[in-house]
């Protein structure tokens, strides 16, 4: 039995496990912005058609301005990637035969494009059930590797580090002359929206992933771009396929990136979604995740809960190949109010049917 | 002054030359179809939006099932890209640190991509004005490589190489232990659709490059496929970004497999206006490519049309940067009767003020 590496599509998890799939089912295995896209977006597409005839500007220039704006760094430490993944695997090839360390557990792409760029990838495993990062034990090893990577705020946990941990991290891994690949796919779904891209100008070897895709609710288009000083970005600019970013994705990343009260929408509203379920969750006895962000993790040691929310139409993301987790975690989307009630209704159900925790 | 490298997107064009562009211009640069996309996909339009809320599927397993069909190759022959220009990239990480031989003149993007992947690449340079292949001067080298790059047909001579010669040259690169990757993007143009795909059983050491976007004129949401041994699939998969086909280019491309009065309509098109275009440049006596595609090369010794076209807001592609025309032909798209129309009348006030020859 192969699981499928990744959330979403889940009628491949549905044929993996041989699970008949019910004709509906409730998602939770991607981490998508539960208020949906903006609405904007709706509004404005059939105006996208026309573009479709021309090719997209290679350089996405208004996009990357704008973003260079916002964040306060230089247009040339902006590349506009086909989503996160594009990034990953461009990074990855900037990295080619290289010593690779992943802070696990972390989501699964890294490796992979890792390998498939010849690397010698190795893996530092955080514990349970706080995966926090272990300074004592990291750092000496920074020495063997040219690049880190870590996500934060981390996926699959939810999870985000202590911040001068990372700052110190950064200043550790420049010390030992090794990149710092920080992924911050999901750092928009915080409370505040820490980020650690106002430390590009003055740390060289640091990298900042960000996507698009998540807090616009937009996977569907591909989106996302990396923030890395201008040396960096030239490199890595050279394994990316021309026109890579599609026309309908420039557009609405420009339409994005104006949606400032939607964005503060979103973050109540998760704030909001989470409180109800991490006291529906303690009151079960479960154990989750000390999760940020839009997502998080409950423990499932039995192995019991996936099956049985499967059955029902819950699509959980298994973490079978999140070394550290093993299937023993389930991760889950934090979704509207009544998707998130559907879920704890079933959660409630394997309980009362007498599951093993 | 760095001319870019490739066509579309004309503004680049006229900042590099210093050149005020005009309010409107038309576009020769892009070799698209002057027909534009068809029509269903205009009518669906506003039925694409709702998927961009869920990853597409990585896998995309409907337009592979389809193509592998109409091409009579297993599903595992099949890989669908994010574009032409991904597939090349794709290719060349597959090649890394390898020895590529390239046929010239030939896309550009070949040797960038290879280039890229640490690939040591050399040239075989075809002669003007026929540009057809020398095996005599071809086979020889052969043996020195790991793979060869084959545009055809040409661009941007819009030359079909002989079909006997290209049969012969791959099998004395299977003799020669060498790939040969043919690059098929304008293959759907050419009055019979001619296509070598159906050596692919045959041959394992074939690659097949396809492209959707200069057909159905959708170059904005970027489609392509590579046609090749299972083997070869699954190695070049491995480098291929997650969900790197966006939503809307999938749904695109299975209503674009159905039209085949379409694709005729549109060769019968490129064959009428062509056969226009061909007997007013004899008339003027240019010398122009022995095109089969939509679009041809007209020389330009003075290097004069080049700027006086673009100054009256007809864009041609320059040839700067294909070695052996070295900007003293110019390449031009087949587009709609109305735009050659515009074209001919340029060139005719060219030669009226008294261009050289």
């Amino acid at each position: 039995m192969t699981l499928p590496s990744h959330g979403s599509n889940p009628h491949y998890l549905y044929e993996a496990l041989e699970i008949e799939m019910p004709e509906s089912v409730l998602d939770f295995s991607a981490n998508i912005n539960p208020l949906g896209p903006p609405l904007r977006i709706k509004e404005q597409w059939s105006g996208f058609f026309e573009g479709i005839l021309q090719y997209p500007d290679p350089h996405a220039i208004e996009l990357t301005k704008s973003i260079a704006k916002k964040e306060a760094l230089p247009e040339q430490s902006v590349l506009m990637g086909n989503g996160g993944a594009e990034i990953i695997m461009l990074v990855a090839n900037g990295l080619a035969n290289q010593r690779v360390l992943i802070i696990q557990p972390a989501f699964a792409e890294y490796a992979e494009a890792c390998l498939a760029a010849g690397c010698k990838v190795d893996f530092h495993q955080l514990d349970a059930p706080g995966w926090q990062l272990d300074l004592e034990r990291l750092i000496p090893r920074l020495p063997e590797y040219d690049a880190i990577f870590l996500c934060t705020p981390n996926n699959p946990t939810g999870v985000s580090f202590k911040r001068d941990t990372v700052r110190e991290l950064i200043i550790e891994c420049q010390k030992a002359n090794c990149l710092v690949v920080l992924d911050e796919a999901f750092y928009d779904f915080t409370e505040d929206a820490f980020s650690y891209a106002s430390l590009i100008n003055a740390f060289p070897h640091l990298l900042i992933l960000r996507s698009m895709t998540k807090i616009f609710a937009i996977p569907g288009l591909r989106l996302g771009y990396l923030l890395a000083s201008p040396d960096i970005i030239k490199r890595v600019r050279n394994y990316k396929p021309h026109w890579s970013v599609n026309h309908v994705a420039l557009e609405v990343g420009k339409i994005c990136l104006a949606e400032d009260a939607y964005m503060r929408k979103t973050r109540d509203y998760i704030v909001w979604q989470k409180q109800k379920l991490f006291r529906f969750y303690e009151e079960q006895g479960l154990d989750v995740s000390d999760s940020t962000v839009n997502f998080y993790l409950v423990k499932d040691e039995s192995l019991s809960l996936f099956p049985f929310l499967l059955k029902k139409g819950i699509v959980p993301r298994h973490t079978y190949n999140f070394p550290g987790l093993d299937g023993r975690w389930l991760r889950f989307a934090v979704k509207s109010e009544h998707d998130n009630e559907a879920l704890m209704e079933g959660v409630r159900q394997w309980r009362k049917q007498g599951s093993v925790l």
